[in-house]
């Protein structure tokens, strides 16, 4: 059975990756993309890949779990940044 | 000596850190809150605070500072979003 800390972890999972939905949600729905910089988003994607090693480093799924949702999310807005630039 | 995993770790939260100044530097200077989710700050610093305590139960200092300092600007946020609604 998964311990307790490890649920801990998943919650901790959930609630920050949900509160990163919303603003994937809007730059999809609006494809407004000027509030997004390249720099930003370059940035991001390298610290979450970093975590990700990071997780598998140190075996801790919550870990590996959430950044590997979150990067996907973040190539996402990186796609739409790349795609919706000249509107 | 701090480990090589340890390293990678204190690289990630610099970076995912990092990306998340612009936000709290654009609204303390356009004091423009409209777009903050009051709903998805509560989300998100509950996930941080969640990702906080996992932290110290797994004893992983650069997950501990990564959402020590990532919470401050989390409640940084919720205090424009509160002090600046009326605009």
């Amino acid at each position: 059975m998964t311990n307790p800390i490890e649920i801990l972890g998943f919650v901790a999972a959930v609630l920050t990756t949900t509160a990163f939905l919303p603003q994937v949600y809007t730059t999809w729905k609006t494809k407004s993309v000027e509030g997004l910089s390249l720099t930003m988003l370059f940035i991001f994607i390298s610290g979450l890949l970093c975590w990700l090693v990071y997780g598998f480093l140190i075996d801790s799924v919550p870990i590996i779990l959430a950044n590997f949702v979150t990067v996907i999310l973040g190539f996402l807005l990186l796609f739409f940044k790349i795609r919706y630039k000249n509107r």
